[in-house]
């Protein structure tokens, strides 16, 4: 049985688990002020481009995504989310916990779009509507797709004129970035967006993610806040030597591209035997559509997860790489996919 | 330069690297319903007597503590705490920010009792008022100190005669249980508290506490409630492997052992120096009284917290030892100390 | 300009207003628990049926609602509502401002109906999501519709067998059970919901609305979690006498019957005069169709809420009539109504 | 049977229930943006001296400060108030249940001072800890005491040199500036903090509250925050009318001197008696030390408060006086009172 369920299934790149060896037995400071988280916001500033972002490392997309949303928003104000997004669903609630109402947007396969973010601030007109002050979107999306330059480009206006922060989940911004589709850098997503996080459970390390706050008039207290949510990790420093490891090199995109790469393969498999897409693919999900007899015969073999009955016969399953997804493994899954 | 500064500075016990590099090509499934984290409960419920008992596992002490309370009060209700607690003062409003008001009762060297509980209870007389509903002690204390098992049977008793949840933290339950005053068993406090955690971080893991749940009325939907907080980890069995290396034999009492073993070297030369002690030293944090002079060139040397003033000659200062607290470390430590 | 904006434009009926000064000199004792609030509850229960129901008086809707929501729900429960529910779009956040998510059920003419119910329950799968385990419906509804003695049995049912509190906002049940199409009792309501409200200032009060509470079970500790809301008002019995004038006789249901009378001859106008409704008229709120240049017409006279554009040429304006609509300004309205 | 328990035990002053009869048919705009509402602003921006002030009505204390203190700061910071402090202990954690620690700061008879605010500051000194961010006072406090100008003035300077809101519960503001030991005028008061209420309920309404912020940068989204706690009320013009009353001419300060001049009467003779004071009587609230046999024979004609035990023969107990406080009942408390 081989699972392409998820994406942190497995461990973490061995090159990590060798640099938390390394420097098992140093004392380090607490609440990530050591000199490895140090070196992680260095290497991530150089990537990014701003020398001044303010860097936070935060166990987990959820933990981060409700710090984030309730450290920028007062009382009143709501963030704005595709239907899709991972706030609105999946995360039990946890933004609203903290006093926050999201408010939904249409999407287009995961993504939102300026028009969609327009109709939401239009309908709220006045004092017994929440206000919206808060764009949320992910790259890649829960449907795996990604946002173009110019796509972010036009969201990144849309707030810039209204007001609204613009905070992008990056939970797996490496399979985004290194999609073959993709023309956004690392310097482009720091220019664009007010905050975004660089997921590190989805793509190799143990757990992590690293907050980074580009807009200067969000970075105020942050540590108070992270620490209030019970965020602020005490060995805060075993985030940094997993994010040092995956940035002093090209480790986290290799790792991401590995992902993709395997993605890709099954979605030439699967097109040439006849297979459709939910949606488009592009990175380390997707999602195609399969007849149950098949769904089936593959759920003897394989792990997945199954996304949504499409009628009668077929449904949409949710196959997801990573960069511990073997080549044999796709090879065998290939093997036992029958043509249509 | 070598750091008393806590029991966190350092990375984790070999052996517990040695598992999560041995099981890091495993597929295990998310959020913490792998094969590990239920080995480890397995292990915990024996060694604590209660085959019926919810543990999970959470990667942080305050994330834990605001998780639990949260969870288990209703809004009006409020939670006790001695004064000196972590929930009251370092937590930054951890517990606050989910609604609940943190009430002091008065304690004795970091310890509530009985009458300081009921004195709260008879306080708070009517619906102008909060209403107690939990008691949360830790155990070793902040000041390091432990409960006796007559301490907390009695305290057992005022809260299951006045309706009270007990809760107990245990970031550093391992170093209480180890300490030569200690008469409690992990058994005695399971039957004796409704839910408590056994710390990972402070003695030898990477991160994690294993939340216990003992009171089969508190268990109901707790992993919605943790999943809310931002606490239930994609990666969860990067903690249950973890506690399976500290409980598959007695590792995890050996590293607590030793820590307390080198607070009490340390404790021993302090006195034979003639320095007293702030609070009594049973286990791992010792709160001695150093001159000023004293303080100034230990710090030299030694990285340590300064606790509080005495007067304007002295100092209490908090030295804390850990499972990797190195023998030769304590030998300088006490050779660098001057007799007063 | 007469206005016909909503149901709170004047004070108080004349009744009312002389209770209040009869009583004025009157030393009552504070938060509800005066002479006056007593009687009011043994007038509400006679009517109800039920001599164990709890009541509390609470100052307006929105406080109500989110008071009654926070109190019964744990942290990670959810309420469901319907789309046009007022929980959901015009109290600008509250209830998430208590920490629980407004979950969106589809809905007809603005009522809640079992299949949505069901569908949001079968949605809601894992702790990922929160749990629903509260339906919240408004009769009459924010589209001046109501429900059925079967429909609301229906829901009852679902609930009951899913485990929901059914909880309904009565800010204009008065206008609900007064409508010529209503077959519902007040005893029925209080049988078929855990928790209620009969609203006090949309039917002729200076403030106050009367917090029902059916169920046993979830009337425990009330008073603390409405003090905590800022809802227990010193001067409680300013409520308590206003539903004492309502209740001592039939004065709460003629008020509400002359609002609907009022809407009820709009309806035979408009009707006769070709014009058709967005949803089918039932109580105090009406929703004709009008052509723009009507709809400009009428607000030289008049003052109305446009509730939502139809298409280029027509919009869906709101009338309201209350127990102070005059006969007079009625006719004015249908005199100044061309015929289309 | 005569009460001295509170001063919100009748009605209203029959001046404001004649202006809520002879408006009681005008139909006015909801939501505090009538006409009436307006004119109490004018009334209290001439009194205060300040035309920008921004004035919101609210129907009670506990609401206005939960609305006031959640509205104004951010999730990590904390409101400093007296250990007596209402939001303290009589408002059953409503400061909490919006997620802010309420820190307590030593007090002298009921009043804050810069030193002990100083203190906290001084304690609170990182990210581990809440941030302190407003200081919560009350004019007169809990124990009827009242600020000097120069006392008022320390704080304000602290407040000011130190980044924190300064912000002031006049439930009973009209007491304190109608105390012959005032020397504060209104002007003085708005001139000092940053914002202020002042308190109707108490001096002569059927409810409400003047919620006045002066600070500029305080003032953006109110009317949101207010509406999201359920204190925007529908009825609006019912308080707008109730001020009106109070300030179009001098009542409310002739309601809270007449308060005052019974409770100097009571107090001339208490004194003559040979009574002490549990803190020097300045207002309408009086703490004597009562014999316990003296306070059961008391017990039998008057209701009031036992506010604390002293020893084992005697308590301290509250009587309090209003602007519905007869001479004639002051003059029957006298007469029962013996001499000790």
């Amino acid at each position: 049985m081989y699972s392409f369920m998820n994406d942190y299934s497995e461990g973490a790149h061995p090159r990590i688990l060798e640099l938390l060896y390394k420097s098992n037995y140093e004392q380090n400071i607490g609440y990530g002020l050591d000199v490895h988280s140090e070196k992680s916001r260095e290497y991530i500033r150089k990537l990014i481009g701003r020398q001044k972002a303010d860097i936070h490392f935060i166990p987990g997309g959820t933990l981060t995504n409700l710090t984030v949303i309730s450290a920028l928003l007062r009382p009143h104000q709501c963030v704005i989310s595709a239907d899709t997004g991972h706030i609105n669903v999946h995360e039990a609630g946890a933004v609203e916990a903290t006093g926050h109402k999201v408010v939904i947007a249409a999407s287009k396969e995961g993504k939102l779009y300026p028009e969609a973010i327009e109709a939401v601030l239009k309908y709220h007109s006045d004092e017994h509507m929440v206000l919206p002050k808060m764009v949320y979107i992910s790259n890649s999306t829960e449907l795996g797709t990604i946002y173009s330059k110019d796509e972010l480009t036009r969201i990144h206006n849309v707030c810039k004129e209204k007001g609204l922060i613009l905070f992008l989940d990056g939970a797996r911004i490496g399979n985004a970035l290194m999609s073959k589709y993709n023309d956004l850098t690392f310097k482009d997503i720091a220019n664009l967006v007010d905050v975004f996080y660089i997921g590190g459970t989805k793509n190799g390390a143990l757990l992590g993610e690293a907050l980074v706050v580009c807009n200067d008039n969000l970075k105020e207290d942050l540590r108070y806040l992270i620490k209030q949510k019970g965020a602020l990790m005490a060995k805060g420093f075993v985030m940094g030597i997993q994010f040092e490891a995956l940035f002093q090199d090209d480790l986290y995109f290799r790792l991401a591209k590995h992902a993709n790469k395997m993605a890709e393969i099954i979605t030439g498999a699967l097109t040439e035997l006849g297979y459709s897409f939910y949606v488009p693919p592009c990175t380390n999900q997707l999602f195609p559509v399969v007849p149950n007899h098949v769904l089936e015969f593959l759920a003897q073999k394989f792990d997945f997860y199954i996304y949504k009955k499409i009628d009668q016969d077929s449904s949409v399953i949710r196959l997801v790489t990573s960069w511990a997804t073997t080549q044999e493994s796709v090879d065998r899954l290939i093997e036992a996919l029958p043509k249509i």
